[in-house]
């Protein structure tokens, strides 16, 4: 990354996850500049008016340079983060003519949520120098970030990248080998399996489903994940002691978990479930109800837990 | 329930829970008598300091009545709340013991977190009077109540359990079926396991689990429950949409989940962990930065969504 400031930073793509990345930067308290390329040769004023609607309502416009060559776009960049389609051929194509333009000490990230960085970097000469960023959307309110480097993604990328995002007040977390999914939707989504499950069953509705989690985990894993929840239920036993006090419940229900399918039967009865019930959603109201949240968390943090605000992890 | 003020609630047992309960009602803004039976027999003066520790700093001390039998406990009680250890036989006799004394419309709750009202009112006359009450812990802090009710339940002790916790700003979910570990549990469980999975695997450890559910999922989930989410991330094709999106990666999510059982060699790594990285945990300080991430979700409440504040569910 250039020492020297300001940082260019291009963003290739401007779909939901490249404008809400350039929308973090735009109100970072760091001196950036924000390249955008589009891909897919929106209007430069239609993609303005876009990322203006997530800036902060007094923000005055910013200054966003809009590249007509991918070349122009990352010839002076420090960082260049790709936010396109998910299309494997895309991607190695862009690496490969990325590779060619861009500075030797630049920064490359893929925002994919699940193309590893093995396959989008086998047309590049150096693949030592692409990582996986992926972030959790909107990535302009939520701290995570996943870096999931491939088998040759050297060591100083990542170093360099946790840096970056620590610097800017985010939680990156290295994921150590690739794995389908990455960490946080395989966590998600075996939660989502039991809940369609559930559903289908008939024990509960899909908006009874929301109303637990958003009552009872949802603000407890906000505070504490699940493994520091668990120990600290467990008393002076910690987790352990958890597992030995509750153990054959947590064995009996995982045993009796649902192994329902994409695709299968209960997609009928749950989709239209959620149509029914939440319509077309108001995102703009949960995110700004979600930063309520995360400040809540960040204003109590003490300098012995782990922290996105005041950098300790 | 009695319909003149004040209601005496008698809370049976003086563990974890019932202290929990009875501080919640404690600070009510409804009027309410509280009588505790201490299953164990410990000085009264003992469980008064416990209790007292949850409450406000500023609180004067309960006026709570501490009774020596069970039939001076329930004999006037309008809602009994079992909070005793989690055995069944123990639970059997107990519900045999209280229906001879308490009062016949009185409600019936047992809190516990597994046995079901079906197995527990077996020495019962009277099978229909009995509900699982189940709160997610401290039930002080956390909104969430799952009504489990056995097939005799009768309909009447469900309406008048919901109204009371929607009348204390409560969430009561009413869980259709007795299932086992209900459904908060086995959700939270269900994620669990892929959690404890990717640590055994080596893709993270233990911290960064709870780093990535706290920076993500936990916040998220805390405004809007998975299916919420992802109809919303499904755009305008719902949550319908976001299956045609990403039901491949979903679905190689689920085959490639791991299965670990309790009891597995992942218990040593993982329970080292956990140990060496958070020791005893601060529960004051997590239930009150919990308390402060409730208030961020309930000061944003608008009359259309459910909400524990206004009683809209």
């Amino acid at each position: 990354m250039a020492r020297t400031e300001p940082v260019q930073i291009t963003v290739v793509g401007s779909g939901t996850i490249g404008l809400s990345f350039a929308a973090f930067y735009t109100v970072s308290h760091r001196y950036y500049t924000i390249t955008i390329y589009n891909t897919r040769r929106k209007p430069d004023s239609y993609t303005n008016s876009k990322l203006l609607a997530l800036l902060p309502l007094d923000h005055p416009t910013p200054a966003i340079r809009y590249a007509s060559t991918l070349q122009e776009a990352v010839q002076n960049a420090s960082i260049i983060q790709e936010c396109g389609p998910e299309n494997l051929l895309f991607k190695q194509s862009l690496w490969s003519e990325i590779e060619r333009f861009a500075p030797q000490d630049a920064l490359l990230w893929s925002s994919t949520s699940g193309i590893p960085a093995s396959l989008q970097s086998q047309r590049m000469q150096d693949k030592s120098r692409l990582l996986v960023v992926h972030p959790y959307n909107p990535p302009h309110i939520m701290p995570l970030l996943e870096l999931v480097p491939s088998a040759e993604t050297c060591e100083d990328v990542i170093q360099r990248t946790k840096q970056f995002w620590v610097e800017n007040g985010r939680v990156p977390v290295h994921i150590k080998r690739e794995i389908t999914g990455f960490v946080a939707n395989r966590l998600a989504f075996a939660l989502l399996r039991e809940a369609i499950h559930l559903v289908h069953q008939g024990i509960v509705s899909v908006e009874e489903v929301d109303n637990i989690v958003e009552m009872s985990m949802g603000p407890r894993w906000a505070v504490a994940g699940p493994f520091k929840s668990y120990h600290a239920g467990g008393g002076e036993g910690g987790l352990e002691g958890f597992f030995r006090n509750i153990g054959g419940t947590v064995q009996a229900c995982w045993e009796d978990g649902g192994r329902i399918s994409v695709g299968g039967e209960w997609e009928k009865i749950v989709f239209e479930q959620a149509k029914e019930i939440y319509g077309v959603i108001d995102i703009e109201e949960r995110d700004r109800i979600t930063s309520k949240v995360l400040e809540a968390v960040r204003g109590e943090c003490t300098s012995q837990s782990s922290c996105y605000d005041c950098g300790n992890m």
